[in-house]
C-alpha cells in the first residue's frame, strides 16, 4: 500500500532539504558570508509546494532519484530568489519571511542581492549538471525553465504586479498577472518533474498544463483569503500586506466566500484534469487538495 | 586578406546589435515598462568586450553564426545585468553607465532589481534556444555559463569584493577576487565562443584558458589605471570611484607604472598563449591588444 500523503510530502520535504544543502556551495568556502546568506534563506524553512509537484509529476513517468532532485533544488532555488528580491525595500520592504527575518534584515541589502543573483544561476547549474536526463531532454527542461523565469513568466508577472499598484484591475488582468508571477513557476515545476522520467505526449503536456493551470491559480485565490483571514504568526509572513499597499486581491474584487467558492471549484478542476492518469496520480490530485485547504 | 581588426570589430558590435535586439523581449510587449527598460540598458552602448572574444574564439573553430549570436548575446546579458545590480544604491550607487543615467535612476530601483533578474534569465533562455550545437555540448555551454555567472565566478568575486571594502588585500587576494568578478566572465566567453564550433581538445582548452586569465587580469589592471587617470565623460562612467570608495586597486597596491607594466607583460602572456594555433588566432590577438591599449 502506498505510504499516507503527510508521510510521503514529510519524506519530500526531507529529501528536497538534503539535496538543496548539497547543492548550495558549503558556508565554509569563501566568500563565506554569501554562501552562509545563501544557506539561511534557502534551507530550514518553506513548505516546497514546487518540488513536491515536481516530486508527483516525475512518480507518474518513472523520474529517477538524481533527475528529480535536481528540478526540485532547480525550482526552489528560483522561488527563493524571487522571495528574497521581492522583499527587499525596493520592492515589498518585508522584514519577515518563513518565519525568519528577511535576508537584508539579518544580513543587508547588498548581500540580499547577490543572494538571489546567486540562487538564479545556482539553479540552472543543478540541472544543467543533470547526468541521467539525456542532453536534448535536458536542453528542453533548460529552456523552459528559462521562460518560466523570465520575462514571460515569474519576472514579467511581478513586474506587471508592481505596474498596477493602486490601479483597479478586473478579474482577467488579475488572473493574467498571476499566471505569470506564480503560475509559470508552479507549471514548470510538474513538467520538468515529468520531464525528469521521460518525454511526454501533446496529450500529456496538456493535461498537466489544465492540471497546473487550475492549481495555480487556485494557489493565488488562496493566498489572498489566507492574507485576508489569517495571522502573520500562522503565514510566517507579514499578514494583511496586499490590503494595506492597495494591491488587488481576489478577495477585494470577488469577495471572501466567492474567493472560496472560486478555489473549491479550481481543486476539483485540477481532479479533472488528472483524469486521463488513472490511480497513479493520486500524489498529484493530494497536492491539490493540499494547496486549497492549507491554512498557512 | 582578412578585414583590418577595427572593420571587423565594428561588423562584430553591429552584428552583436541586432541580435541582442531580437533575442530581448519587444518594448511593445506587456509589461511595457520592464521590456522597455531592458532595451534601454542593454542595447546602443558598451565596448561588447565579451562578444568580441566570443566571436574569435568562435571564427578559430568554425562556429555558425546563430550559435556565436547566442553565445554573445548570453554573456553580453549576464554583464549587463551585472552593470544594473552593482550599479543600484546598496551596492556601487551609481548614476551614469555607458554614457547615460542608470536604471534605477532613469526609471527605479525595482525595476533595475527585476531587470537584471529578467536579463539573466533570459541569458540562459538564449544560449538554451540554440537549434545548431548538438544538445551535448550545449548542455556543457548552459553549464558553464552557470557556473561563470554564479557563485564560483562573478557573483562570487563580487561577494569578495563587497567584503573587501576597507581592508588592505595583498596582490594575490586582489587577483583572486578579480578572477572571479571578471575574470571568469571573459574566460567563459572564450570558451563558450570556441564550443559553439566544435569540442575542444584538454590542449585547445588550456591554451584558452591561459589566454584567457591573461586577458582578464590584464582588463581588470587596465581597468584600475583607467580609473585612476581618466576622466567620467571618457569612461563613460564615474571616475576616481575605487579610491573614493577606499576600495584596493593594482594601483593601490602596484603603483601607476608597475601596473602598465604588467598589463603589459599580461598583454604578451597572452600572445604567447595563442602561438600553437598560428595565424588564425589572429583575432584574438588583436582583442589582447585592444583590452591594454584601449583609452576607456
Amino acid at each position: 500500500m502506498a505510504p499516507q500523503f503527510s508521510d510521503w510530502s514529510r519524506e519530500v520535504q526531507d529529501e528536497v532539504e538534503r539535496a538543496l544543502g548539497a547543492f548550495l556551495p558549503p558556508a565554509g568556502a569563501v566568500p563565506h558570508k554569501l554562501h552562509e546568506a545563501m544557506r539561511y534563506t534557502t534551507l530550514g524553512g518553506g513548505k516546497r509546494v514546487r518540488p513536491l509537484l515536481a516530486y508527483a509529476a516525475g512518480a507518474l513517468f518513472g523520474a529517477d532519484a538524481d533527475a528529480l532532485a535536481r528540478v526540485a533544488g532547480a525550482v526552489e532555488m528560483i522561488h527563493v530568489y524571487s522571495l528574497v528580491h521581492d522583499d527587499m525595500p525596493c520592492m515589498d520592504d518585508d522584514a519577515l519571511r518563513r518565519g525568519k527575518p528577511t535576508v537584508h534584515v539579518a544580513y543587508d541589502e547588498a548581500t540580499a542581492l547577490l543572494v538571489g543573483d546567486t540562487l538564479q544561476a545556482q539553479a540552472f547549474q543543478v540541472l544543467a549538471d543533470s547526468e541521467t536526463v539525456p542532453p536534448a531532454r535536458l536542453v528542453k527542461m533548460v529552456r523552459l525553465l528559462a521562460q518560466a523565469a523570465g520575462s514571460s513568466g515569474m519576472c514579467g508577472g511581478q513586474a506587471i504586479d508592481l505596474d498596477s499598484v493602486g490601479l483597479v484591475l478586473n478579474r482577467e488582468e488579475l488572473e493574467r498577472m498571476h499566471q505569470l508571477k506564480t503560475g509559470a513557476m508552479l507549471r514548470v515545476s510538474v513538467v520538468l518533474g515529468a520531464l525528469a522520467g521521460r518525454d511526454l505526449s501533446d496529450e500529456e503536456l496538456q493535461a498537466l498544463d489544465t492540471y497546473s493551470a487550475a492549481v495555480g491559480l487556485a494557489f493565488q485565490v488562496v493566498d489572498d483569503v489566507l492574507d485576508a483571514t489569517a495571522d502573520s504568526a500562522t503565514l510566517g509572513k507579514t499578514a494583511g500586506k496586499d490590503a494595506a499597499d492597495n494591491k488587488p486581491t481576489y478577495v477585494s474584487i470577488l469577495g471572501l466566500a466567492p474567493s472560496r467558492a472560486l478555489a473549491e471549484q479550481l481543486r476539483r478542476d485540477a481532479h479533472d484534469a488528472l483524469a486521463p492518469f488513472g490511480d497513479k496520480a493520486q500524489r498529484l490530485r493530494e497536492l491539490a487538495d493540499l494547496i486549497v485547504q492549507r491554512k498557512a
